[in-house]
Order: structure tokens, then sequence, then C-alpha cells
């Protein structure tokens, strides 16, 4: 498929509050994520290479123990293997990540 | 380089009413688009898979010969090698794209 309307494409829910919508390329995953407020997506760490960006709202980022809280209009870049977590602010927030390689574990039905 | 405000970034302008920001990892390339009316990126690909969204306004896509006009929450992906070009419509344009391997040509001062 070349054509995407995020908004339709099926969403998973890997936590509460957290959505993700994916488009899995050959060599990258692009993820949009809906964030309802206080959601938590836990310290966790992959070996893939990940870039994101926040478009609405706020998150509270740890990232190898640094934490900031990035807004719409910042973003970051989280080397492989970089232990890292998120809380949403008190709104709604809308983020962008991209990951490479493709990220096969969010691949399964 | 962790956290980034993307429009604090330097812009590259590679054609007329077209500012990039460029955020480099290891593995991807980052482009925040800022577009003005009627800016035209023309025809050419590149070996580097392609996965973009538009956050404002509207682009009129070109790709592999397939046109679509992709507004705000739309996607699209561009396998490497394949032949597109892009036309923003009527009012300014915020896009993201993503590429992998690194666009090693985009790095240059």
């Amino acid at each position: 498929m070349t054509f995407f309307d995020i908004q339709s494409i099926n969403p998973k829910s890997p936590a509460e509050g957290v959505e993700m919508r994916i488009i899995a390329g050959e060599k990258m995953t692009f993820v949009f994520f809906n964030l309802a407020p206080g959601a938590i997506v836990p310290e966790h760490s992959h070996s893939h290479e990940q870039i994101g960006t926040v478009l609405k709202g706020s998150i509270e980022l740890s990232i190898a123990g640094e934490k900031k809280i990035v807004t719409a209009g910042g973003a970051y870049h989280i080397p492989g293997d970089v232990i890292h977590s998120a809380t949403t602010q008190d709104e709604p927030s809308e983020v962008i990540e991209v990951f490479s390689p493709v990220r096969e574990d969010l691949m399964e039905d």
C-alpha cells in the first residue's frame, strides 16, 4: 500500500490509554500514538534506534535517566538499547515515533 | 544530542519554498518540512526507503505515477528507487518524512 489515512489504521493498545497506529516499511516502522492523559509507557529498551516528535499535548520522557517534558514541536533521539519511558501529562497527546530496523515485535496481530 | 526543538534546527532550503530541518540518526534520517504554497519538489528517486505524513495543509504527491492529494492525517510509503514528486497546494504545509538508511546526501553543510 502506498497511501494511508492514519486514523483509519486498526490500532494496537499495548497499555491503558496508549493507541498505536503502525505503518511498516522494510527498513523502518512508523508509529502514530494517541495518548490519553496520564498514560504510561513503562521503562523499556530495544535494539532499534528511535526518533520521535510530539504533535499535540506533552509527554515527560526519561531517556537513559535524563528527564524532560517534550511539548508540541519537540523531538528526541533514542539510540538502540537505551532505557526509556514516557508519561503523558494532563492532556490528550499525539506523538510520532519511527524505529529502525523494523519493529517485528509490533507486527503480530 | 537527545532532545531537539525542531524549529530551532538550522534549516536547509533545497528548492524555493522548501525548508528542511533534519535530525540524523545512525540508521535513519528524520526531516521536518515547512512548505510554502506552490512549492515544488521535482521528480526524483533515491535508494532510501521513505515514509511521510502531512501535519498541516496538503501536498499533491506523485509516487510511481500514482497521484494523490494528501492532507493532514494522511501518510505514504515510498520504497527505495521509486520516482516521486510533490507540490504544495494553496496553503503553507508541514510534512514529516523519514528515510532509511541515513540520507548522507542531506548531511553536508
